[in-house]
């Protein structure tokens, strides 16, 4: 086991010299010395040379060897898929971001998501069975018990039993997960967004659909039946569950096409994105103007019942509304959550992880168990002794 | 250490022999012998006869020494307050319930309760220096930068920075905590209630005031400031948060008093208290029923929002009105969930524990401390070897 513990530092500290992991581990410097062999004979880590400028003696240094392992991570959204290929310290070796035509078949997507699997090995020049582990990023709530996705009505099909598994076909042997993409989204927002060291915040996605990612004492939140966060339907605004069956209240009027609805209602005329709205307020629309100030109540409002259960540190906003929005929402809905909350208003902050941040969320959780797998097959594989 | 373990396996276990001892611990059974003669030296556990009726040598039992410690709860209700003193295996030795009159200043409050509490040490036999920890739990958010109450008004006087400082007048010398009153009541409920054995369930408090207590992972989530479950600023409701300013919109249409108010609108006559609206609504009156479905509407919407941001496995209902009108409510509001939650509606229970939830969540809080309390102590004053 000081193997595993040795490994988990290098993973940390990056490049580092025996006498560092020998602090940092507390282990002894023959013990760490035997554990590198080990490391280094499993093809997990390796030496990389001297480090000069020190005093004394130049250290001998150890990174991860960065080809140990492999992390497929694949967003599947409303609009778009979105494939990252990296080593296991996470440097992206081959991108791809491919616009949904919408409808498909789990069929035609597994299919087509495949393709662009084996073209993004091909990019890396690894092979499929190199992947270590694929993580996927959707919409909805994964019920194991059925192997199906519920509320995740842009990826028709997904709700039968069974579905999920059509996605061990998207990349050859290698183990996959299956998580929610705003839940995804927060873990990114932790990794290498504004949540980085911070113990309870909360990611709210407003965008084509609404939802939330708790984190609580740094780690995600699920909840009992893996749907917490879902406040879609939260009971705010003026829509009608039963009409709405299947959105939820808050994501029919909070929504981007909610925010077109109203728009429209109000008489935009050539409104076909939430984008042409927010880009009208900007420059000075009244009408515009009006909607913003509406989302942003809409939005006030549903933190306002956020903030009263969760207590958080932060909450950021996320999803294209949410996230580029921000400079027109974040002052509005923190000046209304002012008359709303019971203590101080928590940081109210816009994402700046962009359209990346499910994608990255899947890397982060894609590295973290990638680590371990590889050391366990290490294990596994090496003669005993 | 290994005392350590073998106490908090006593604990766990009750009267327990050595073998057992051994196979819980996974500790040799000399070595349970070692650690026993240590904690038999330093008082903290005692022989007490053997079992018979097994096959074999019949098997000494040792127990935790009951006057190893003593714990005093105290519940600072809105309109009572109740006191347990226990012993450390939480045998209550004296108890009192005492009505408030209510705007009590801080010290007349403290001087109350200090004497009571020495009314409860002389009952039981012992004195104020054998109390271990004393544990409070009050309304509201308890402030550690400042050291006093927020968001309390029934406790006028507290607010004050370092009035939380006066607590430590009640009982003698010995340490003390203070708690969220409904936290606590969660922690209760987890520990003697329907939450035993449960990960993540909420319990919602309905009374003269409202509020929430989480648990995930079976330990109590109080939030970034300590306000997480503040459920009475939820925007449901009509309430307007800048009248109701301090009790938030929720509390002020769906506490006893927004029940009171809605009856005597709708015509009721002779209406003290929410409980003479549950009475008539029982015998039949049509009005009083009316507001109840109101309640549950608003109970229904209020539970909504903590379902769709929580997931939990099963949500309690407390307080005067959650409990003691849970045959009424319960029904209503599972079935007003059915439209506005996304996946399967949580069990929704009422409260078993009554009045004394608080108090059983404040004695459950200050019995593991005071375990860990007796222990450090014994191990301060042992002599050194």
């Amino acid at each position: 086991m000081n193997e595993r513990a040795v490994f988990a530092e290098i993973f940390k500290l990056g490049k580092v010299s025996r006498p560092e992991l020998a602090q940092a581990t507390g282990l002894s410097k023959p013990t760490i010395s035997m554990a590198l062999a080990d490391l280094e004979r499993a093809r997990l880590v390796r030496p990389i040379g001297l480090r000069t400028g020190n005093a004394g003696r130049a250290a001998l240094l150890y990174e991860i060897r960065p080809q140990a392992g492999w992390v497929l991570a694949v967003d599947v959204g409303r609009e778009f898929v979105r494939l990252a290929l990296a080593d296991l310290v996470g440097d992206i070796a081959a991108r791809r971001d491919e616009h949904r035509k919408g409808g498909e078949t789990p069929g035609e997507l597994v299919a087509w998501l495949a393709g662009l699997a084996r073209e993004l090995v091909d990019e890396a020049g690894v092979d499929l069975a190199d992947i270590t582990l694929t993580v996927f990023g959707t919409p909805g709530i994964h019920d194991k018990e059925t192997c199906s996705l519920q509320l995740a009505p842009n990826l028709p099909g997904w709700g039968r039993p069974g579905a999920i598994e059509l996605l061990a076909g998207v990349a050859g042997e290698a183990p996959y997960l299956v998580e929610n993409d705003v839940d995804l989204a927060a873990v990114g927002e932790g990794a290498y967004g504004l949540g980085q060291g911070m113990a309870h915040f909360a990611l709210v996605w407003i965008g084509t659909g609404i939802g939330m990612g708790i984190v609580i004492d740094g780690k995600l939140y699920r909840g009992y039946q893996g749907a917490a966060g879902e406040i879609s339907y939260m009971p705010v605004g003026e829509g009608d569950p039963l009409v709405n069956r299947g959105r939820g209240m808050l994501e029919s009027v909070a929504s981007a096409d909610g925010v077109v609805a109203l728009a429209t209602r109000l008489g935009m005329r050539g409104v076909t994105s939430a984008k042409d709205v927010f880009d009208a307020a900007r420059a000075g629309d009244d009408v515009a103007r009006q909607v913003v100030a509406a989302e942003a109540d809409h939005i006030a409002h549903a933190l306002a019942g956020v903030i009263a259960v969760l207590d958080p540190e932060m909450v950021v906003l996320g999803g294209g509304i949410g996230a580029q929005a921000g400079d027109l929402l974040i002052g509005p809905v923190a000046d209304g959550l002012r008359d709303l909350v019971a203590l101080r208003v928590p940081m109210i902050r816009a994402s700046t992880l962009g359209t990346e941040a499910v994608l990255l969320g899947a890397m982060a959780v894609g590295l973290t168990k990638a680590r371990d797998l590889v050391f366990e097959r290490a294990v596994a594989q090496a003669p005993p002794g």
